[in-house]
């Protein structure tokens, strides 16, 4: 049977298939931005089936589910592990265009060698097949991601989250380097009514009660020092509706203390705090020499229905307003006043900010610091060939494609890694359009280093790997 | 004298023209929303020129007579009515890249097979052929539906219409099934002098005086129910501005009771009544199994010069802003949580919207119910092929094709049916280009299916037809 | 050595090849937007170096140089020139996808005839080959605009500043035509420190204190005639944030009298006088028979420590928040309604804002006056191929592509008409691409005609040159 995924998919070119194979195959993964849990990494755990490892927690999957009418119950419901994954089978022809599609394909044939499409018809053999192949001893947590040469993989966890698991694979991950990254969004959650406790949580894992502004930043620095001695080198805000105005440290302090006395803010107090404490987090990030990242756009709430089924991040977000670009502009502008903004990584949700975002790399710069500030790889519902192609577009117009920091999955899925293989051939794909019309040199000691640079060296050299 | 529109038009893949003769052209034609006079079909009109059938009412072809600087007594002046097809023909050779260029020659070669380009040059010919051809007993209303295949065409009616022409039409439109549908803009028109007026014309039809918002509801449903004795599906609302808050029935019941009463209420007032009444009805179409259109984004008070020239709908329309997303949420959210949301057609005019609207088929779904959120074809000024185009990637890779129900012209013309025929020459040509790149396998087996049912089964099923 | 930039440089078929070098290459170049200083132009200056002439100056170039992390220092600092053109050169590698790469080779191709790509191990070659033809006859200021076959360029010009180097032009110009146009935002700077003092000047300038808002008009409408008097056909607005009320000629008179006072106006009266002011300026344009250029969109305030080392227009700026279209249309209907609306071409620089201001074309009209509101062509960070073929799909798909007057550069460099060619390149392909996909007749008869108008002619007829 020939294959969907063959040696050339997605490679239309002489140029796309050469640079694919000398320059972007060969180049290691690293995943900077992803949601593995890293307790699966320390455990090397093992899975009992595929639709534990691939279906069940997949909210990609899901939400193809659902717009295809499949019942909540094969998707997050009471349905056993087989069920869900026969749903999704079914579902798979059904996305035909959707790049769950090339997924799907491109991850039953690099881990388990299947050729056969997914269907109704093909789900047992394809159950039967990959269930057996992952009793086999490659295909544990850490083994899945040795098949795919990842050299190291960046989770994402919270303030008060235990790093153990990544000190546990700082001595026993070998080749593979499993770093914590911090998602910060807890620490400007001042809206959540669950933000008072949560500071006196903060206080109790940092040795004292926090009582004001200044203590609440001294607990703040010492759980960055412990991420960074961890060997963190990212941040990450999900920042869904983001403005920010200009607050002077006292009047935030006084809209802290304010708030941790259980007082509830405004709407535009909450902005304000907010705006405040970004500020301080991006000082924070900068003095220790880490990158910040900003997740601009999704609109998580959406369905009270499927909130309530699925919880928070079940799948069925949206994409909310563009982005606030003077907002995101005076934060940057603050910071850089003060000489403390970091290097940052933007990803915008809404597809009309690729270009306003893109242009910021030219207006915040720093001697020495190639694409200090980039727009970061498609995310999310953009996460896709056109996607990426959008995106390569705006990088390479906007600003420089020679500095972008490429791939990363942002996925919760171990299999995910295989994304790393779908961007590359975009990419070279793309190059090589451009080296046919063109408009690019076809030369390959011009395309090639940039495809490596892309592929992986540009991100190993910006997370100083 | 070789055809510009051949067999082959758009067509530029081996894949793409299996496609579009196998799958494609066979379909029969679903335009479940229209434009079309529900008494020309009943009265089965017969035109007396082509001016009178083809262009004194576009318009398109007012708009662009306009941009080329045509004068506007020309255009919907007291020219005479082939004066006025002759500025049209003049005009023809300079929309060169406009859709009005292809839709001018499939139009012409499909009612007409005229080859010959439309020009001043052979405004006379052309004038001559087409008037012969529309003595004939095939060019009636009735005739020209049935020579592209139309099976059902679902007209925009008032709530107030006659909607005697639909009842003669199931008597005696044979195949063809002509089917009223609701413009319900009249319903939250509130902010209009004339609502008062129009709130007592409607208590005297429905068999009442209106004296509270309750009764207001009856009379509506009443109204509802004889369009669904009539066979209507779907209703329809232009939001041009739209922002949606969260009312109570009480709340909305006093400010409709102001308003009744000859009031003129605030801006955030009419937001808040007008959100009210939004509510009632999608529980309205919702209860009645009928599907919610939302025309989004249009600014039709432009040049207020041209609207007392050409009346509110005279062609020179705007892309106002982009939708309010989170408003939209709001809205379908607060109707799912009453378990009352229709389905529901999105058609925003801004191309921002496109990717926000498309993602929300994954936001609100329904067991059982492929599709229930659909981005819907494109629409106004982006029915163009590189609109659709846009469209069919942003359904592709947000949703599913899959699910898509495809084409509606949108139209007040009779002979733009052969828009559908453009549409798959799109879609078919859209997937070969997928297929030749391997992106999608070029397997008709799983290609022609998908391409069948976005031409016509979609609809179909979509409609209960 | 085979050029990167040969006779078929991103043509891609026949048909493009026929057109470019049929239709578009023998027009002459009409650069009807540009910031070339009038001075050099009316010294004939010479310059010393390359750098001089081509990078010391060019912000496009100190962008992407910052972006790949060159130290300020050897881009606007106190380096050599020689120090800056070695920098530039070590980055033009980077720029591998950006306009600026395939710019540079082509400047270095049409004016050195230069077919090595300029890289750190050529820059010395290229330093010394230019150079050594910058001090031959034909590359003064004025013979480096003959080379390209320049017949018209308008400069940019502030309302103050002295026409004399025009009126030199004029009389020793000969084919070539340097017209002065009008930068206005000085008029409507009211936010502006300096505002008091400048309407001091101007009033100083046109022989009487300016004490009321009757006197500013006047003094204002003297120096229109001034540049009326020096062949100013068009006057141009940089709209970053722009907002539109409607505003009394009293209410303006008000306004202007209390900030002429010294008074500090609030935002909203801010918005509000220079409402007036705008609605004014247009109708001045309007009776003297201008064009309005809208330069709308640009966020200029980025980063404080650029705009610091590098001046207000230091190539670090961004794109600020999508247009507010509704109030744009106000303005245009408000003027419209007077009598008064001027030809305006509107050049969005964000991305979402093409299509709806392309559709404006249909919106406000002129009996006899084809194109009157224009997309301009793609404009700074928009200015590179795939912009350019944006910019050609919206106003072919929402306007018509028959009337479009075409590309100017919007440039400080001499050697940026070359970009003229660029376009032109991109405009022969993509038609080629239409004519070959079916989607546009390949007769040359009729794609020549359009290539040519596009090119040269509509913007000749439209500046009635």
């Amino acid at each position: 049977m020939s294959s969907f995924v063959h040696d050339d998919f997605l490679l239309r070119s002489a140029t796309a298939r050469r640079l694919y194979r000398d320059f972007a195959s060969p180049a290691p993964i690293i995943d900077y931005h992803c949601h593995l849990d890293p307790r699966d990494l320390a455990a090397d755990r093992r899975f009992e089936n595929i639709a534990q490892l691939w279906v069940t927690g997949d909210p990609y999957k899901h939400r193809a589910m659902r717009i295809a009418g499949v019942p909540e119950h094969l998707i997050t419901g009471a349905a056993s592990e087989r069920e869900k994954f026969d749903a999704w089978a079914a579902t798979v022809p059904q996305t035909l265009g959707n790049p769950l599609h090339h997924w799907t394909a491109l991850e039953l044939k690099r881990y388990f060698d299947l050729d056969e499409p997914l269907t109704a018809a093909t789900a047992q053999r394809t159950w039967d097949a990959c269930n057996a192949r992952l009793a086999e001893p490659g295909f544990t947590a850490r083994g899945l991601l040795a098949q795919r040469g990842v050299a190291c993989v960046c989770t994402s966890d919270r303030l008060l989250d235990d790093l153990s698991p990544h000190a546990q694979m700082a001595r026993e991950g070998g080749a593979l380097r499993v770093l914590p990254s911090l998602r910060s969004d807890d620490v400007v959650a001042v809206e959540a009514p669950v933000f008072p406790t949560w500071v006196r949580q903060l206080g109790e894992a940092t040795g004292g009660a926090i009582l004001d502004y200044d203590a609440f930043r001294a607990a703040v620095g010492r759980r960055l020092d412990v991420f960074g001695g961890a060997g963190c080198r990212l941040a990450d805000h999900g920042l869904d509706d983001f403005s920010y105005v200009v607050l002077s440290d006292a009047d935030t302090a006084g809209l802290f203390a304010r708030r941790l006395g259980g007082g509830v803010l405004s709407t535009v107090d909450t902005v304000r705090l907010q705006s405040g404490l970004l500020r301080f987090l991006g000082a924070e990030y900068a003095r220790r020499g880490w990158i910040m990242q900003l997740h601009l756009g999704a609109q998580r709430r959406t369905s009270s229905r499927l909130r309530r089924l699925a919880g928070p991040a079940g799948g069925y977000a949206g994409i909310g307003s563009a982005c606030d670009v003077p907002s995101l502009i005076a934060w940057l502008d603050d910071l850089e006043t003060e000489g403390a903004l970091p290097r940052t990584i933007l990803y915008p949700l809404h597809p009309a900010d690729f270009a306003p975002l893109a242009v910021l790399a030219g207006s915040f710069v720093e001697d020495g610091v190639p694409g200090k500030i980039q727009l970061g790889p498609a995310w999310w519902f953009n996460d896709h060939a056109a996607g990426m192609r959008a995106q390569l577009e705006a990088i390479a117009n906007y600003g420089l494609l020679a500095v972008f920091i490429g791939m990363t999955t942002d996925s919760r899925s171990l299999l995910s890694m295989a994304r790393h293989e779908y961007f590359r051939r975009v990419l070279c794909d793309w190059l090589g359009e451009q080296a046919e019309a063109g408009a690019m040199p076809s030369d390959l000691n011009e395309l090639g280093p940039l495809v490596h640079a892309v592929s992986s060296e540009n991100a190993r050299r910006y997370l100083s790997l």
